[in-house]
């Protein structure tokens, strides 16, 4: 259960108080604020606070680029425009604080994106819950033999069945011997600075995390594609979710020039300028590699 | 002037126009959104935006300390205690979107603090305003004969008058070549990244500027010094009475543990405690150089 | 002239002096090493330290990716993956540190890019030297009229003539005023922190600018660009040469994938692989602005 | 054993094999180059590479302040004056490459330090190794009862014994789980991103590690200080000492000036101040919290 019923009637409160503010106020987030976006089987995204709209965006870039745009061009093309040249200072202009719930796995490869702002609830301070990630079956998938980084099938049968007891058995059981070990009843009690290396990568933690829209479009151009791990990529999601609600424009513009976007190398534009004149390229024409050729002919074919 | 009345009135509007939001709010915080705050003679600083209060700052640090802190220490306590051993993050949690109208030498000292987003108007895109700072007589100061950066008495007489007339010319001239260069009546006109370098470091641009609380305090704590150059040290000034308003108890906090607080090295640590103890410790007993001695004797006084 | 005989003897002394040492070498940066590569009219660009090369970007990913790859894989192969794939961890572990004199408007733009390390001569602490940008006259161009912030064609004959004796005249007075308020002779001296003012931003700073390979990759990407301001791009395209002695495989992957690259969006991808099918796709079947088309077209040529 | 023979063969090769630099030389530190300085059971700190010594702070520094220092100021002097006065540009100029064994749960504090450039072995992507961090019994310390985050007496006896055997049987069958997970014999193999997630946060993981003198500074500040976990402290430890070779007069600074360093709030100046003058002050009549003043009188006493 991701959010007790404490929690609950916290957010409630917190819900039912609207205030004044002078403010940009984006009223599609405003829907989000503090509901808790379950994601995986425990885990969760809440927005707490946010700063600026798509106006926010506009505004700031015309400050850097002086009166008289605002005759020639709309905020939706100007923050198409702004997109599609790099402009990400607009982009920064833009905050928002999320509350999120997460596998200690997860967290480890969340926090490699260093540009942002990070409050984490501490296991050497506090008692950490018995809540722990067990993939749901269709989610246990085996190795890829391909890629070293990647899944294939779906595990089946006995193996799926043996792969979930020996999750489960292991995070109870390794939860039951730390709190043993912080015990003090009969005992002094280990400290909860060393009794947590007890636990598995699969138990939940939970943080603030806090970052502006032009890092985020980074983190979720890179979380919420097909190659990332599948238990990052539903947060990157389940936010991609929030912010196609707070920026509409932007995030409009992010999906046209990021997420469905392809980066041509000097070699591929090349091939693809031969073969727009009606040339037959092959790899051994090309100038790139096998495994070039192979991602490339996955989005644009192979020469007939 | 400032603001002009086509910017006031749209300050106005924005002003007049409240909206309702789930967000935490600080009432302090509002009445100064958007006003413009003169500082210089031309200059200003604006609140734009901003994210979070005082309350905000204890939640996140309670995520990262857990439940339970709530009974043992209210919010300014707790304040204080992050303050004091050096808590950063919590403070990271608020931020703050100002509009800065400032002279370009003292644009250039303020962006050395990397840790913000900026977006700056752009000379290569628009047109700059005739518009230069001129000390005010009493700021007309000369250099310092014991300190290479710093200054000394007020100019006086002949001399002051010589100044300033000096600054006013070269500016007025640099500005009215700047527009004969740029002209495209009769000539086709010098593209305007060029003519840009004809404009001396003491004309107006401006800027969004967006940093966390964390850092605006390191700002603060750096540019509000006495030691820094007065032209900036107004900016922070006038940013400092804001930040009041806005997390009154960090802000309480940051006087006493920043501002107002002296860092004692070893040596200055051990000199203190054998004082109190009833030595007379100098210069050559204390281990310190002179001029380290005389920089702390400044505080503490000479030993009699 | 960018570096006096002074400066110079101390050059020579420097690479007169090799040492030992157990770290990577880059024989390809040794020759750069302290030499100032001029550039602009009084400018230069000097590295002053590097730390890795090719070699060390592989090392550092083979930590991350683990043991095994070396089979499968060889150096620059793997580099060439790293870069199509947006691995930048690898990039950040290669650093340099240049030395560089330039006009205080380019130091303005280039300051922009935050991640990085810098010191910058002090015009508060010290009197700057008399030496300003005058653009050649190959490189005095008129505004665009089609697009803001940029170039057209070089002026001629008398307009020339008046901007450039408006330029020298106005740097050259500013620069006497400078001096004459600077003065101690006979009068008190103006603070050097407030004589600066005066200077025109064609005047030459300097500064120790420090930088990983991701980051100097992105820098370059912007700067060594067509659309960049001519003043700045000189710098980049002599940073370009030096890195490609420094870490060829990298910069080789890095021409091939940023410099030459062609970002196309979803919009762009579908047009191109209806064309690639025979359709004839127009900007009106396209689903781009007109803004968008043109660009595009520039690219990949008009439908007949 | 934290280095295996096929490693060292690697590391006594490159150390063998000294090559000619025309760069800034760290006698101190080539000594450094590449061996293991063992910490904790497993755990090693390698220098991979390095940039800069002494020299470079103060050459940088110089770029800064311009000439004339050099005959005021000696090299030592002008670092202890940087220091003091909180210049860090001139510091951030070194930089040093670190590679690093340590477990997960130190791993989650060290990566807080946001300001630095990082490359892990990927658990993604490899199977990492059969080694778990086990505290020596002297380091098996209990909660402590008045600081929530900190540790008290050594446990003994049975407790001692039954902490240590759950530990190492824990860790030992969540790898052997882990490998059967992943096995490929008779059944798919569970992928490895997934099957990572069983292990405890006491196994080993490494990295390459780089930062800047200056924030590797404020990592050790925070890290070697009595206050932080001891786990992480004997790696901050290690890397003081190679720092001290490294750059003998920055180091020597920052014992003065930041370890043995003592900040006095507005509040706490104004008590020792009333002290010298031979007033006695209590809490009560200090302004000061109880916390506070505890904390105050473990280092001045309390009044008598």
């Amino acid at each position: 259960m991701p959010i007790n019923p404490d929690q609950q009637s916290q957010i409630d409160a917190l819900r039912a108080t609207p205030r004044q503010t002078l403010r940009a106020v984006s009223e599609g987030m405003e829907k989000h604020l503090y509901l808790a976006h379950e994601v995986l089987d425990h885990g969760f995204v809440r927005v707490v606070d946010y700063m600026g709209d798509d106006a926010a965006i506009v505004q700031a870039a015309r400050v850097s680029y002086g009166a008289g745009t605002k005759a020639t061009r709309d905020d939706a093309g100007l923050i198409r425009y702004l997109m599609r040249h790099w402009h990400s200072t607009p982009f920064e202009m833009c905050e928002v604080k999320l509350h999120v719930k997460l596998p200690i796995f997860v967290a480890r490869q969340w926090i490699r994106h260093r540009t942002a702002n990070v409050n984490e609830y501490s296991g050497r301070y506090s008692i950490l819950d018995r809540e722990f990630y067990i993939p749901a079956p269709e989610h246990l998938a085996a190795q890829s033999r391909k890629n070293h980084q990647g899944r294939d099938q779906v595990l089946e049968g006995e193996e799926a069945e043996r792969v979930l007891s020996l999750l489960k058995e292991d995070a109870g059981r390794a939860y039951d011997h730390y709190e043993a070990m912080l015990s003090e009843e009969g005992q002094q009690g280990l400290a909860r600075e060393l009794a947590r290396m007890n636990l598995p990568a699969n138990i939940y933690t939970q943080w603030y995390w806090k970052t502006d829209l032009h890092n985020l479009f980074h983190f979720l151009r890179l979380r919420a594609d097909s190659h990332a791990q599948y238990e990052i990529r539903v947060y990157a999601d389940a936010i991609c979710r929030i912010v196609a609600d707070w920026v509409p424009h932007a995030y409009a513009a992010f999906e046209d020039y990021r997420m469905g976007a392809v980066q041509l190398s000097a070699k591929g534009v090349d091939v693809l300028q031969r073969r727009l004149r009606g040339e037959t390229v092959t790899q051994e024409t090309s100038g790139m590699s096998k495994g070039e050729w192979r991602e490339f002919a996955a989005v644009w074919g192979e020469a007939e």
